[in-house]
């Protein structure tokens, strides 16, 4: 158990016992520091823990306080159980036709992919762009094209070897936002009719790109909690063959899953073992509410089979476009298709992130950004235990801004979508996250727009949306 | 004949009677327009003909002179005549090949493929990014993605409107550059081993696309100045089982040939009889020499079965990746191959290309423009006459920055790239425009580097070594 959870665990001790009190004020940061002789950022990841756990909650300008009531909370979701067969993708028309709805401003994006972008640094970053072009080379308008920046990829070299990793600047090829590195490896890697292994749910994302290249999927049973499951995993290796897998170890997309690292561990080997590679879409990565950073699957490859992709789009500068691929043994393939396809990554973007990364405060920004996602998460979990219908079982993710829930199995997700809507409010019905359209009573919640009274309003319509559903 | 061809035939009479001699400067536009009673950009598109046809020269800060002596000039090369076989594409080897020594500073780009990046207000681009980030609403930055900003697309028709074709904003799609336009176009349009028409020579990035979706080539001749000969594409879709047909009637790379607009006219009619949807590759259009602006094969087309590509890249803005594809019937299919593929273009380069047109002068820079690429045209010309190999045939092209040489026969192109390319000179050889690797005493070359004293020498040593090649 780490420092921070064992601290945490003690205040919830005292909570439990009484000894803190509903309204009590918890110490300061500062306080709580040099009384338990701990640093402050393991005393914040000690507060952020007890506040998505909903024992504690933060009053803007004044601190931590003991809720009002430590509710009977929903359980946690079960490993999911995703059909056996191998499954042709076809779920585009739905996706399209739900997500057709939520790209209006007037819309609570409760069913959104992305956080609001009011929180990110938008005009500092513009001040970087502005400084970037000012001094930018001509001729870098043509040099900076596949594989890209030089300078950016080796900020990006600098930012994996400060996470633990290793990752040389030549296998790092700079792309149209992650959407394009993950499709870029998904082609490299497989032919039409080829098998991919995908989390159960998965993100649509990745059925949308098997169906555009004719791939068939093959789910694996995901937790949760945990995400991927070696042992079924490892079943589906031995049945069935599989091309290549496309996994998100952090906070996995619908379900927040995070892989311990034991795990991570597993399934670099098993894949290793097989020949196997894995498409590792890491856009969450920076997103943590926990003491450091997660490693990336990638940092325990040692064949180069593991193609990490991740991007700016969900951290720090949503619309600029710029995500990467370090492509391992087939960084060479990927940059040539790279340049087939899209020829470069824009240079404006690039070039200004490269100058935000040097002297723009990334590090301070994501910190602050994490800090809102985990107090918003916490207060979405406590709109859920108060509107939502009795049995719905929620996760509590250690990152990202998504919930899953599972409702009654009497709600259908379609239904309590095309119902929110009528109210202005956009979810993502479970359908969406399987090829066979299962998690029919599932349903993601984004949690990433807290400003205003916005989120509070939209997640007590649809709790009781789904109480009325729940009732028949 | 157009007037600005009228006056360009008078001067030209007058050079060969003999009464405009060797070294005479010629009347100043000012007082040519008066004199002749017409505009100034007729007289400007007169002298700018006479000085591709050799019979003029500009020199800088002076005026226009009689060149010294009227050169035997090289004839122009005769209809091209390709397999009529269906073709396996596989030049992707070959071009990668080629194209990495291009991107190294110290080598002379004329196997380049973009024109220098000094040619482009980078300066005034960037200044419009500046302030259109500093205006920007955050939530741009998700509604800007597919299938692009508003504002830009609405220019975007507005130019349509003003080069005499009327595009709907909605059937406008903002892709990464046109590269992704025009790979999503074959996407949407094909299906893995379908057959597409290309012209012959063909662009090698049309190549590698249908190489990249296992399309098959079938190539129709194409006249080195007219284009796409409608006989021979009749011929072939008599034959061939043609699923789509991928051609650039302006300024056609690598020959540079610009389609008359009737016979532009009788492509598009014998096209839509057949139901054949055509992907118009228009990234040079704004590159014309002429008085006027050329009129995309789209504005003939009635049936919404043209899919006209375009970009900023070649004219404005290299770069900044920001093309279009305007896709007639095909416009929500393409939309949503482009939100599965990489989402959306950037919203920067967006952005600061709408402010661009709305207040750049970007009219202005174009006409800039123009009037350098047709000089250099005229020095590449005089160039190609002076050092290359008797018997050397060449293109004339009424727009962009690309000569097509065809040499004799016993000068294998690739020999002479490698030997360039020990003089620090690249070249694009004639082997990457074919499905089949025809055209293996041909040469790209490309003359939009005109800046100091590199284009000359480079062209000399080029010519010299040809000489020798031709010599055996």
């Amino acid at each position: 158990m780490k420092r921070y959870e064992q601290l945490a665990e003690e205040i919830s001790t005292q909570i439990q016992q009484g000894i803190l009190r509903t309204g009590d004020r918890l110490p300061s940061v500062r306080q709580a520091s040099s009384g338990h002789g701990v640093s402050p950022s393991t005393v914040f990841s000690a507060y952020y823990l007890l506040e998505s756990q909903g024992y504690i909650e933060a009053r803007p300008r004044s601190g931590y306080y003991v809720t009002r009531a430590k509710k009977e909370r929903h359980a946690e979701p079960p490993l999911s159980q995703p059909s056996s067969d191998l499954l042709d993708v076809d779920v585009s028309k739905l996706v399209f036709e739900v997500l057709g709805h939520i790209r209006q401003r007037e819309t609570a994006p409760l069913g959104s992919a992305f956080p609001s972008p009011e929180l990110f640094p938008l005009e500092r970053l513009s001040r970087s762009v502005g400084r970037a072009l000012r001094r930018l080379d001509p001729w870098q308008t043509v040099e900076d094209l596949a594989p890209g920046s030089e300078g950016l990829r080796r900020q990006l070299s600098l930012r994996y070897l400060a996470a633990g990793g290793s990752v040389d600047v030549g296998e790092i090829i700079v792309t149209n936002g992650a959407m394009e590195a993950l499709n870029l490896s998904l082609e490299v890697l497989t032919q039409p009719g080829d098998l991919v292994a995908v989390e159960s749910p998965t993100f649509y994302g990745a059925l949308q790109a098997l169906e555009r290249l004719n791939l068939r999927a093959v789910e694996v049973a995901t937790h949760p909690r945990t995400g991927v499951d070696i042992a079924s995993l490892k079943q589906v290796l031995d049945k069935h063959p599989v091309k290549a897998c496309w996994f998100m170890p952090h906070f996995q997309n619908p379900l927040g899953s995070l892989m311990p690292e034991a795990q991570k561990q597993d399934m670099v080997k098993l894949l290793a073992e097989r020949g196997i590679p894995l498409i590792e879409d890491g856009v969450y990565d920076e997103l943590y509410f926990g003491a450091r950073k997660p490693w990336p699957a990638k940092a325990y490859d040692k064949h180069g089979l593991v193609l990490h992709c991740s991007s700016f789009s969900k951290c720090l500068a949503p619309g600029y476009r710029i995500g990467w691929v370090a492509a391992g043994r087939y960084a060479a393939a990927l940059s040539r298709r790279k340049l087939m396809t899209s020829l470069g990554a824009p240079v404006p973007s690039q070039e200004g992130l490269l100058d935000f990364l040097q002297h723009g405060g990334y590090d301070l920004h994501l910190r602050r950004l994490r800090e809102t996602l985990a107090q918003a998460q916490a207060r979405a979990l406590r709109l859920v235990a108060k509107h939502f219908p009795a049995g719905t079982k929620v996760t509590k993710p250690e990152g990202g801004y998504f919930l899953w829930l599972e409702m009654p199995a009497q709600v259908d997700a379609l239904a309590l979508h095309r119902l929110a809507l009528s109210h202005k409010i956009s979810l993502a019905p479970g359908h969406l996250f399987s090829a066979d359209h299962r998690h029919a009573n599932s349903v993601r919640l984004n949690y990433g727009h807290p400003a205003g009274r916005t989120l509070d309003e939209a997640m007590k319509t649809v709790g009781q949306l789904a109480c009325r559903l729940a009732d028949g």
